[in-house]
């Protein structure tokens, strides 16, 4: 099926202009004028950012063509009240999510996914181990598997919480692995990079992502880190006389890499490899965690806000 | 290959009997008499208890041929020594475990195995469920699973730490289940008992039992929890449409059984079914465990000694 | 003195109706309208729902006859209002909570009071041991003891947050005692039983609920658990000879049925009778926390809300 | 009954010197000479310190006229062997526990209790209100009360753990509480003083102390919180009209002196006067606890070895 | 520079009034009138209490020259407007805030923070100790530390939140420790008053409290702890001969004087000196917290509201 | 003072050979012949290993000269007994520490010292910002410092707990900085790196290894956190103009390392290069503490033996 193309970004739209586009719906309330009428009061978005709309004709019946959360088309135009913009809708149709590319409307890496995506392939041609590297090139021929991989984000909040997050979050694992896997004798840099690679596959069934991001059943009943040895034990099954002493090792890698049962692992690391993953992937969450947040906020501020989750402020220092 | 058998239990040898037969080595120590002279000290083994050993002749030869852990044939006599029973050694061959059943040398449930097998199946035809029905008939046909799970153990230490121990536990919580299934509305009883039955398969493969209980490298690596759904996805994978969101509610038992993250759980239980295990799954341990432990000390006494995992004493009353 | 009765239950009033009715007040707003004229914004509601009052006439004098929290009498009409009925209220005349019967204006067990009641009764018939006997029958036939008993709600939230609330647990409580009670040998069954009918009874005394559900100055400075004992000690003082050894063990039962210090035990259960209890008690907690809080919400949704105390969302599953 | 009298401390005995006296046996074993001959090995003690002792004859029937833990009367000499003291016995008669008094071989506090219990009663007469002042006379006129009060210990490790050390205890939060209780405004004195004196009651039936300081049954199942609770219900039955307000806060001070529930407090302190005697009491626990600690040890030393409990090395400083 | 005076306090103007006087900006809102001309609504405040401030001329150039949180001078009138007083601002001119006394605008003791001060010097006077006392010799004649030291607070929030708050809390302490130093044998009181004394010294640098009490950079970066030992460091360094010894075991004050790591203290207290004063800050600060929260709040309530740092309701009992 | 050389390592002498030569005496004891006699059993070391030696003459004078952790010079010679060597003590002479060269006994880095060293001033060459630079400098040219700092170890147990280890761990710090400072936007790569440099300098004060890795008062009293924050502002001090916005994030950086108050910290890190200093230094320490675990234990076996701190066992996997 042919996808619909977002044209107008909201960022870019103008009062006066004419409006023939895609929009998610995020609120969608039944007003009264002062007379007594009622009509539709709008939250609508796309990825650039948010405008109101308004539904004065038909409103009873259009009401009940739509939910919050929908994709709709509206035809319409943008006018100015109150200081703000906001479209008067002439027409509304819902939309099957199915046509839509959710990255259009949904918080996306800034970066070019299959850049990143052939960086990290590249990447993974250095693994030396035929098992490990046949496992590999298993995971990046399976083209379901990359299209999800290429989309998921890393998470529902804090880091890479967006489209091409879970890929951007993989890659700068494997490259952190290459930069310092020789500063320490005795690390099996296969294995590492492997591990690293794989460790979050779990992600691409732990969320959906269509028109919010959120959790899949799966995602909340079993966590990504259950999901990934299941994706790996379904993989390594198409491989040829893959060590069954391996795909121990490299499973615990999955298993562990949260570091403590608090976090949901259910063993912490016991391997040099698991360790090395443990912390990595920790660094490059919460640097990216943090990062974002800074970024988020009001530039001028030395300080950003309370952050609820890492409970504390963080100093972006003066300029 | 045929298994060699146990004849004389060590809680039966008397003073004066020769011995032919099979022990477990528990300790191995090359000690020296005042002349000198070399003497093999040995901690010998079965179900039934303890009992020494000792080598006079050809000992550092001897010493050579096996280790402590090992399984072992001694031809000897009992004799006693300051009060107390020994064996004196006179030919000693390493045995192979894979020839030995460990239910001789090993803790061992004081239940017939099959019978509580047999009853676990019957409770398992109980099961309404179409798909669920095939899962556990799949299992129980499954000869390698059943021999494992008649077998195994459910802990190294605390609740029901002996052979057979796994099947008793299981049996026990299916039989609670089906006590109290009907006191609450709106639980899903097949998948209940179905989740009873299968919530710790994956000891099977966590423990091995050969010579001790301990855990293997993928019970340390995985974690029961971890290779029970494993399994399941492999008995699932020989069923014919075996709808997914049974398989994920079923799977989230395995996941959430042991209650909290802390406890080794990716996620806690978040279904009625999958609490109602959680708890069932508590009180038999911890009121299997307490008892144990009760019985294991001194009946006169009206306090157990400290229990250093549960944290305190407990009370058996008073006669 | 004869108690008020309530008639015409909120849910079934219509625009039009003529009210002569008791109401207890949520809320009371002294606002304005556009022409500057105060008026009474009023929140009124019984168990079956809310319903919005105004009154328009000599307002402050009224404004200051009643609080937020009194039971009311009011005279007035049922009229709708913006789509939503409203009391416009007549007269209105503060009531003394005493005449009142707080079930008709607190939720309330959907189950009958004293066929639970008797059904309690009936199984603490079964208790064979003489001493605990009597104490059970000390307990029921103590109007006043029994009065409060019947009406005390099991929690301020979380499980059996309404009036007939403690009743409903306890009754809960013996049935799954009776259902397991010889499923372990060497359990105590009259001890369990009686440890688990009295376990709660502190919280006749820990809250109140004469116009909401609230900790007493008692509850809130002893706990339900100290209180408990209390209760317990005076009881036994009127039976002769109750022995030592067993009032020790059986208050152990109420000291210790929160499990850990953490949630205001002070010694943790030390008995395999106190361990049960504790078991059962949270087993039957839970269940009924987590059922109540998935009816409460969206009956279409998979996914409950978050729960805060429990932290986690909780699966209904898909129809 | 007259109690026997100790004469003869174990630090004051002579290689050479005649023994007839009064000894705990804190060990015992059946051993053999060389010879192959049994004789008993002892471990005796009073308060002041350790000697070995040895019987030769009719060893096997002495053997089973008393048990590890009974209290004996010895007749023998004192001898030096391998540079330490030992009694060679030649008679040994097992003595009933009710005819010692245990402060002779017990750990005991070194100040004089007499003295001890009439400053603190002396304290106990500023209380001005009257029905606490009722309250506390009827304890300290209470003589099976105020006997057990005189000699139990404050703990059975940690701090106070001695004869006497409750009473020492409660004298010093008294003190305290005379020294700081007009620091603060709206503390309610009487109220403090009360609590102050009562808070550990429990502890005269949590430990016993006849012939070394363990938990009682009721210690282990209640905790001296609760039991202190039942105490003071006792107590204030015995009062007319106390006025049921004062009765709440008061127990309140006992149910909240540990703080928190992690110390085994069922609600923690809420009222002023319960806040300052937590700190108080644990003021005076701690610096009690350290500074017998630090005396314990190598007067030379700078620090203390590791306190496990209190996790820390101490630092004395250096002369 | 001449500090300018604040005359007419908020909870003493009166309608009608003329006003020049200075506030502190609290909120700033650039609202619309019905006819759509813009006006400000202002929310000031001074330490006696707020009112709210319209401007209606020259709105949009008014609205550049100042932001909330600023000092400012405003003529104008007091009015009623719908039952509350509102300023009717004339003229708006902003303040430096370093001309401004915050003491006026802040919370702010209710003591005498000169006699506060002097009673504090008298106590550090009664160090015998040459050394400790040459060092608090030297805080007090610094001058720019005594000025900070009489404004600073104790705390943004919890206890002793207001100007002159730390003078109050280290006076407090100070006197407790008069009052129980010889309650102990063996306490060094010379090096516990000089520890009680400087123990929070490092809150005059983690505080601002110019406009607002907040923490600065350096107080969130580095913690009083921390901060406190620089100070203390570069102040002995001023004084001939200090004892090293005795500079470590007064920095071991500070560092400790949290209790544990989880409240911030890198070490917890080792010595006697730094344990009491552990206990006598606690109690200070709880009992001074709590007392602050039952006053703040209604007082014909026998309970307060939840305290969600100290997670409790408090009894205030009844009148 | 001319230091003492070892000559014979432990590891290399051979039965029969004559000794002369220093050792440090870990155990001493004076034991008893069969004939009554006594003599004196040693335990020496060097770094390289442990041999017992003992001693028969002139024993009880002999004995009074030292102490076990004294240093010795040994005349003597190697004699075999039982199967071990041990050196047969002709003259003992207690040695002034100060004399020893602590690197040949105590366990010690296996990398040269200087080559570190002058890697880690290269490396802190590269720092671009005039302020940092010059701090560096000053540190590296202040020979007590470097001292110090070439031989203080990083720990007593667990990581780089050798002499050395500090400088070994400082370089692998700045080489992981090295090697991913660039990985990320935004960081301030010459703060990080100096606060790499300078985050542990604070242990050459916290540990004393004359004889042994132990902790000194200082060490104990004030932490190596608050240790380092001091020999920061001394160092800064004699630098002109240093900013004091570099000096307070420089700070946080040595205050925040350990990452959370649970292990030391007062503050967490709150800036971008806290952060990563953080997990690096994690990074460092567990796989070092790791890998030297490992490789101290039976070099055959699949697991290690159980990791008390860490609480697990660690995987080495099989050859």
């Amino acid at each position: 099926m042919e996808e619909l193309l977002k044209r107008n970004f909201v960022n870019a739209i103008n009062a006066g202009q004419e409006i023939d586009d895609i929009f998610i719906v995020r609120e969608k309330q039944l007003a009264f004028k002062r007379d007594g009428d009622p009509y539709l009061a709008l939250g609508l978005a796309d990825r650039s950012g948010d405008i109101k709309g308004v539904a004065w004709d038909n409103v009873e019946a259009l009401n009940k063509t739509f939910v919050a959360g929908d994709y709709v088309r509206i035809k319409g135009s943008a006018a100015e009240y109150r200081g703000a913009l906001q479209l008067v809708v002439q027409q509304l149709d819902r939309l099957d999510p199915a046509e839509i590319d959710p990255r259009d409307f949904l918080p996306t890496t800034e970066r070019d996914v299959d850049q990143m995506l052939s960086r990290l392939v590249q990447i993974s041609r250095t693994v030396q181990n035929k098992h490990l590297s046949q496992l590999l090139s298993a995971f990046f021929e399976d083209k379901a598997f990359v299209d999800s991989f290429k989309t998921a984000p890393a998470a529902k909040k804090m880091h890479h919480a967006y489209l091409g997050g879970l890929l951007e979050h993989t890659l700068s694992i494997a490259l952190l692995i290459q930069a310092i896997a020789d500063h320490y004798k005795g690390i099996d840099k296969d294995l590492l990079l492997t591990g690293g690679i794989l460790h979050d596959i779990g992600k691409v069934h732990e969320f959906s992502y269509q028109t919010h991001i959120d959790y899949t059943d799966a995602g909340r009943l079993l966590n990504h880190i259950v999901i990934g040895v299941e994706m790996l034990d379904k993989k390594i099954a198409t491989i040829n006389d893959f060590p069954e002493d391996i795909a121990i090792v490299l499973k615990h890698m999955i298993v562990s890499h949260h570091g403590t049962r608090d976090f949901g692992s259910p063993e912490p690391p016991k391997t040099l490899e698991a360790i090395m993953l443990y912390y990595l992937d920790e660094l490059d969450a919460k640097v990216t965690a943090v990062r974002t947040f800074m970024e988020a906020e009001d530039p001028e501020a030395a300080w950003t806000p309370y952050h609820r989750v890492l409970e504390r402020f963080f100093f972006k220092g003066k300029a």
